[in-house]
């Protein structure tokens, strides 16, 4: 058995998905595809790279992660295999792969070229179906690295914003907004879980919050800091959507008081 | 092979449910996860709750069902895990599986305190990958109930509201309201399935109509009762949503009159 | 081991999809059930027939391949299974199947009648879970088509529009619309992929566009036309969508004039 995972922006409304895997089941019948999401916004290759990153290190030695959020599909951006410690990725070299990758020893790094491997004929705008899928299915049944094709040196990798420490205290910003409008920063909790939760305020855009130890831990409506499960801070409303009742965006700055 | 379900109100947008399947492929990977649905209104568990009680009867006996609508994680709400005649059932214990047990014979029921079968660490707001998803896992490979914690003789029981019988006709109330906009009543078919279904006349808010056999037993844009597949009275319009159509919202009382 | 797949306008929200796998798992533990979509627009025959036909093709030889969009559900509309050179389909005779079969050798065409293969007692309102997925999960374990019910000769078929190639150039139509807002005309790519592709004009309401290699071929929010992957000309616009922006709705004259 081998997992195949798959991050897109494709949607559930059509065939896209299936479609994929019906062809990985047809080149590898005992591969196990698992869906992290197909609801990332059209194109947005960031929010694509998150949630992988976010989803990658829950599954087993092994898995192969593939991520499509592509939309320079069919120009002449390269389409890339990397081989890490543990896993391996899969996907348009746009940096949708490369806020995992953060995470990862990179053992390899191939240009997808070997066109043995895809599903030809090779569509224009669905290489989810022709390309990827393909590949990765050739992957779970033992196709070593190098023949996808030529190694390359580097890959696309998106800028991650950098915490500010200071004596002011910690100066983070909104790097994801989830279905409940949950604000998700890039303030890991390792930067605050030693402190004294009670004497930490959070500033968020005008509004100024406590860290809490769960949704509940603050009166419906109220707003929390909540050491979140993705490994970073999180602003939260209990019941409400903390981007909206607080009206923060992706970049907004969230910071930490001393 | 056994078969590990979920009901949640996580959504599809985000990495949450391929996390979870992530982690329980890890630790039991011929296990089978299937989804009953992840779009439960956010908190809604009367909703998950009905649901799962929907779904579940239709599964093998031995599948473990997972329900995880969880206003409260991370609060001191208890974590539950309950053996049937047939199933096991896990999630918050807030209501949300006690519908489904209302059909079945409950033979245990046993706290989440283990946390040997945690996926550790335990973060505040994701108990769905940290505590359900891998507790389901372990069972499924076969771990005792008792391995799970400290028995416990109650669990939260969601009100059910009862149908009324009297010589004027039986009164019920709307209980779901499907995505068809399909108003799911809790008055059960056998209550009816008996009599002149030509002569019984159905009283939803203004709106008086008749039981029929099909959605087309009807003309487009016209209501219709049917003996609905959940096993209780349905209100559909022919084509259209009888929610909007007719005004109905759950809780309004439907009645079969005499 | 078996594929089943599945193409409905059930949604995500409720628990149709869950309980109909349940049933299929019940019956044959090792089939592997794959979703094509339930995002059918509810009731929409022909866009479930048209994806059900863009996706069949990509599964392996001998899946078993389901479709439910069934607004006729419960009235004496037939249901069939149908086995082609390659595949079984199975569903309503509403013309839902019809569109992929155009692309199969049909073979056999039975009705369903016979109730042992069904999960009784047979709901009003589900057949997909009463009917449907029975009948798929005995077909994957082998069940002759000849035990479902008697030959049945015909089918109904869904109308395809016809292109119509003249001096002038070849005049077709909007066929299909994607979640991006992407146009599927019914030009096939063949009809146009040995010319000059910078020499074609494509007509699509009042725009006037060329075909280009891929969606970055033209600027930011720029027509553009490509040999789709579905096989058919496609009219996109870089990052919008084609329908909105151009106003273009399926039925609509596509044409490409020379």
């Amino acid at each position: 058995m081998k997992i195949i995972t798959f991050t897109t922006d494709f949607g559930l409304q059509d065939w896209f998905v299936g479609t994929m895997k019906g062809v990985i089941l047809g080149l590898n019948p005992a591969s196990v595809v698992v869906d992290i999401t197909h609801e990332i916004g059209r194109g947005d290759i960031g929010a694509g790279a998150f949630a992988l990153a976010a989803a990658c290190r829950y599954f087993p030695t092994g898995t192969i992660h593939v991520a499509v959020v592509d939309p320079g599909v069919g120009s002449d951006r390269r389409a890339i295999v990397i081989q890490t410690g543990q896993y391996f990725f899969v996907g348009p070299d746009n940096g949708v792969l490369s806020l995992a990758l953060r995470q990862e020893r990179v053992v390899a790094v191939r240009a997808l070229k070997n066109e043995q491997y895809f599903h030809l004929p090779i569509s224009v705008n669905f290489h989810g179906r022709d390309v990827f899928a393909p590949v990765a299915a050739h992957l779970s049944r033992g196709v070593a690295l190098s023949e996808f094709g030529p190694a390359v040196e580097d890959y696309v990798k998106l800028d991650w914003p950098q915490v500010q420490t200071s004596a002011a205290g910690i100066q983070g910003q909104a790097v994801y907004i989830d279905r409940f409008g949950n604000v998700i920063t890039n303030i890991e909790n390792e930067l605050i879980a030693g402190q004294q939760m009670e004497s930490l305020i959070i500033s968020a855009g005008k509004t100024r919050l406590a860290v809490g130890s769960c949704y509940q831990a603050v009166a419906p409506g109220k707003p929390v800091g909540l050491l979140g499960s993705h490994g970073c801070l999180e602003i939260a409303v209990n019941g409400g959507s903390a981007a909206r009742d607080l009206g923060l965006s992706i970049g907004d700055q969230i910071a930490i008081l001393k």
